[in-house]
């Protein structure tokens, strides 16, 4: 990878609610005089899709011109995950300098980390030692005003670039809804445990026959003030640094003296 | 959730590879004489499909006697994840007092764990309070033999069953595949920085169209002798303690440091 500050930067963008998703498109916009853009993103929405990748079939890729004609884009068939690593083995056939995903219409904050496409993307190319962030705003609606998000991303991004990063760097950036009151900041916080209670919504189809849709109520299980969910809630943008380490060191300790496996 | 020794104890039973794999039958026959088995099974396939869930359409949920008469299934025609949701919410109507993944036929060690449906499905359980473990074999045939690893998860699970678990308990566990060398025993280990370098097969199709297969060959870039793939290359079973907070507690203190967020 390149990291002399003469060579123009290479900047990945995906995201996981397809290339046709108001967000990408703001995503970059916010970033593309920062270096050269290259996007490929799902050719359709993948929501919920975590850190899946497509095994039992091939991928698809084309190339779009819906992000503009100056814009270097592909559509690929799989998730965001499959889109990084098709981006870096048959599009880029190298290592960008840095990977963004989003921005994701709707919060990828808490537990939701770990469901989030988004991240999903962000994540892969982490593992794959390049340095990357997610974005996500608070907004659901794709019609969302995504102005006073855009500045901070570009804020954002030309940190990173600025200096050398991690190569396992991985941000989860959330963003507040746009709304009478103005930002407050940035806060860096740790995961928050906070997460959806749910339950399925029971229904009869035609053939008297039961379906369930998933349905569920956000709930807020930690007091802490250094989490992202407070920090949203007061109006802050949050950034988690993120780890694909899973191992729980302090249950590692613990293991071995409470079992006899 | 009762922890009373008196009450029978209530075994939730996934995996990823759906309910028609031998593993899923291993798992249920390895543990079902210490309590009440329940299982909720995806109805196809599943692998690779990591924490995904169904967002956009309904699920479906039918009684299966596919795992003999006397055992209670289910199928889902969701992913592992939604398997978990639905079996707590319209299936037992409570928590079990474990949940149990696999056998995954194939490995789910090192950087595996984050794209496995079969370790995402024991992540949700823990996520929801419900102390869990996922079982993954080191051998992709459906007529593997599972006889051994059955023994051993029978040892693992009477040994979690019998003292009260942390209730976010997540253990990943890989066996080794059966050969000529026995067992040596269990190890518990660190998630190995271990992962497949990959490259995409591209192919023609008969319109002359580009389709691209992901292939790959795994690579352990970890020399530690504290890890699962140390562990399994030297016919141990390994356990990983896994969690699902994922906040970078290291970077955390360095960012603010470092950036002028």
């Amino acid at each position: 990878m390149t990291t002399s500050s003469e060579k123009e930067k290479v900047i990945l963008i995906t995201n996981d609610d397809s290339i046709a998703a108001p967000g990408i498109a703001a995503l970059v916009d916010a970033v593309k005089h920062l270096g050269r853009v290259v996007v490929v993103a799902p050719d359709k929405p993948q929501s919920g899709m975590g850190h899946a990748i497509t095994l039992g079939q091939p991928l698809r890729l084309a190339k779009s011109n819906l992000l503009g004609k100056d814009v270097e884009a592909y559509t690929c068939s799989g998730t965001p995950v499959d889109c990084v690593k098709i981006a870096v083995d048959q599009v880029l056939h190298a290592k960008p300098d840095i990977c963004l995903s989003g921005i994701n219409h709707g919060a990828n904050h808490s537990i939701n980390v770990i469901y989030s496409g988004t991240m999903s993307a962000a994540m892969e190319a982490a593992i794959e030692s390049i340095p990357s962030a997610g974005f996500s705003i608070l907004d659901y609606s794709l019609q969302a005003d995504l102005s006073e998000a855009k500045k901070f991303v570009t804020l954002i991004v030309s940190e990173l670039l600025s200096k050398p990063a991690d190569k396992h760097l991985l941000l989860n950036v959330n963003i507040p809804a746009t709304s009478a009151e103005p930002i407050k900041g940035i806060k860096i916080c740790r995961q928050a445990y906070a997460k959806y209670q749910e339950k399925f919504d029971v229904r009869k189809d035609p053939h008297d026959k039961n379906y369930y849709w998933l349905t569920g109520e956000f709930v807020n299980f930690d007091e802490g003030t250094d989490t992202d969910v407070w920090a949203l809630s007061n109006n802050y943008i949050s950034i988690v640094p993120v780890q694909f380490d899973l191992t729980n060191y302090e249950q590692k300790k613990q293991l071995e003296n409470i079992y006899n496996f």
